[in-house]
C-alpha cells in the first residue's frame, strides 16, 4: 500500500539513502541445529541431492534412502559419520524438547529477524510436524566425521558437507551449521576443522575466508573409485 | 672376481647392450605390512617428523610420543584412526606371528629382489628385535581413517600420510602400503580412497595416477585451526 505523499518541504533536502527509506517490518524466524535421526533421513536424501544439482554433479549421485539408512547412524555422534540438521520456524522452539535432550550435543536455539518473509515452495516436502501440532521446515544440513592431524597428534573434525537449502540462503544459517561443528571442535579439544570447496565458487570461498578459514592452494584432491579401486580387491 | 677372458671369436660380435653385460646378483628384500601397535609410537614418531621435513612443514610439526599414543589405538582397526606399519627385514617373516594373527587384517607378506642391497644408514634407529633374536627395519608406514560420500551414501577411506624412508624408495614399497589400504577398502565394500597431494609433487602425483587414481584439480582444501578456531568456544 502506497503511503500519502507527504506536504511540500519549505526547503528541500536531500533524499536520504534508500536503506533508511525503508522500515521494515522484522520477521522473526527461530532456528535449531540438533543432531540428526534416523527419521530425517527422507530430508538428509533431499538435500544431498539438491546439492548435487548445484555442483552440477548429478551423474555422482547414486545414494538412496535405503543405503543412507544402511551406513549413517551406526556409531555414536562424533565417533563417525555425524548429521546435524538445521530446522526454521516462525514460532520459538521448545528448549526441552526430550526425545532431542542428548548429553553429547544440546541442540543450539537461536532466532533471526527478517526484513521479508522467506518464501519456501518446497515447505510440504521439509516439513516436521511435532507431536503437539507444531510444524518445522528443514532448511539444511552438515555431515561430519573425525579425522586426524599427524603433525598436531590430533584429531579434527572433516566436513563432508554443508547445505543450506535456496531460499534459506544469505540469512547466516550456513554460518550457524559450520559454527556448531567448529565449536564441538572446540569443546572436544581437537585441532582443526576442514573442508573442501570448488575454485569457482567464489561466493563460498568469500564466506569461508570470512570465517577464519585459510584456503589452502598447494594441495589436490587424489580419488581412487570405480573400477580401479575395484581392481585391488583379489 | 673378474672372469678369465674367453678365447679371441673368430669374427668379431657386436658388443651386447649395457643391461645385459650386467649380471646382478640379486638381493631378496622380504617384506611385512601389519596393523601398527602402542609399541609402533616411537616409530611413527620419528616417521612423521621426516614426512614434515621432506613436506618442508616443519614448523607445523608439533606431535610428541605421548600426544599420538593418546589419540591413537583408542577404537578398534579401521573404525577410526587406522596405521599400517612396512617392514623389511633380509630374511623371510614368520607368516604366522601369534602376536599379528588378527581377524581383521591378516598381515601382508612378500619379498622384492633387487640389483644392490639397501644402506639403511639409520637402521639402528628402526629396528625391531624379535623374541627370536631377528631383526626387522621399519620403512615406512600409511595412517588412514574413515571418511563418508554423501553422493555414493557409502564410507571410504581417507589416506592422511603415506611416507616411506628415503632409502627404501622406489622399490614399490609405497605402492604395497597404499595398495593394502585399497585392498582393505575394496574387502569391506567401501566406495573410495581418497588423499591429497601437493602440487609442486610431481612424483607422487605420476605416481598416484599410475596407481588408477585420479587427480581432481577444481577442488581447495580449507582449514581452520589455531586462534582462528579456538574462537568458535565459548
Amino acid at each position: 500500500m502506497a503511503a500519502a505523499a507527504p506536504p511540500p518541504a519549505p526547503t528541500p533536502t536531500p533524499a536520504p539513502p534508500v536503506e533508511h527509506q525503508l522500515n521494515p517490518t522484522p520477521y522473526t524466524t527461530f532456528v535449531r541445529i540438533r543432531l540428526a535421526t534416523p527419521s530425517d533421513v527422507p530430508f538428509i536424501h533431499k538435500l544431498i541431492h539438491q546439492m548435487a544439482v548445484f555442483e552440477k554433479l548429478t551423474h555422482l549421485f547414486t545414494a538412496t534412502q535405503e543405503s543412507l539408512s544402511s551406513t549413517l547412524f551406526n556409531s555414536p555422534p562424533f565417533t563417525s559419520f555425524t548429521v546435524f540438521i538445521l530446522e526454521v520456524s516462525p514460532n520459538p522452539f521448545l528448549i526441552a524438547a526430550p526425545h532431542l535432550t542428548q548429553t553429547l550435543f544440546s541442540p543450539i536455539v537461536t532466532h533471526v529477524n527478517l526484513d521479508l518473509p522467506i518464501e519456501d515452495d518446497d515447505s510440504e516436502e521439509f516439513k516436521i510436524v511435532g507431536a503437539d501440532g507444531s510444524e518445522v521446515y528443514v532448511g539444511g544440513f552438515v555431515l561430519f566425521f573425525p579425522n586426524y592431524s599427524t603433525f598436531l597428534a590430533k584429531p579434527g573434525f572433516y566436513v563432508e558437507d554443508l547445505f543450506v537449502r535456496e531460499c534459506y540462503r544469505r540469512r547466516g544459517f550456513g554460518k550457524m551449521l559450520l559454527s556448531a561443528v567448529a565449536k564441538q571442535a572446540v569443546k572436544m579439544g581437537y585441532g582443526r576443522v576442514e573442508w573442501v570447496v570448488l575454485d569457482w565458487n567464489v561466493n563460498a570461498i568469500k564466506f569461508y575466508e570470512e570465517m577464519g578459514a585459510k584456503v589452502l592452494q598447494e594441495w589436490r584432491l587424489c580419488r581412487l573409485t570405480g573400477d580401479a579401486l575395484q581392481a585391488y580387491g583379489d
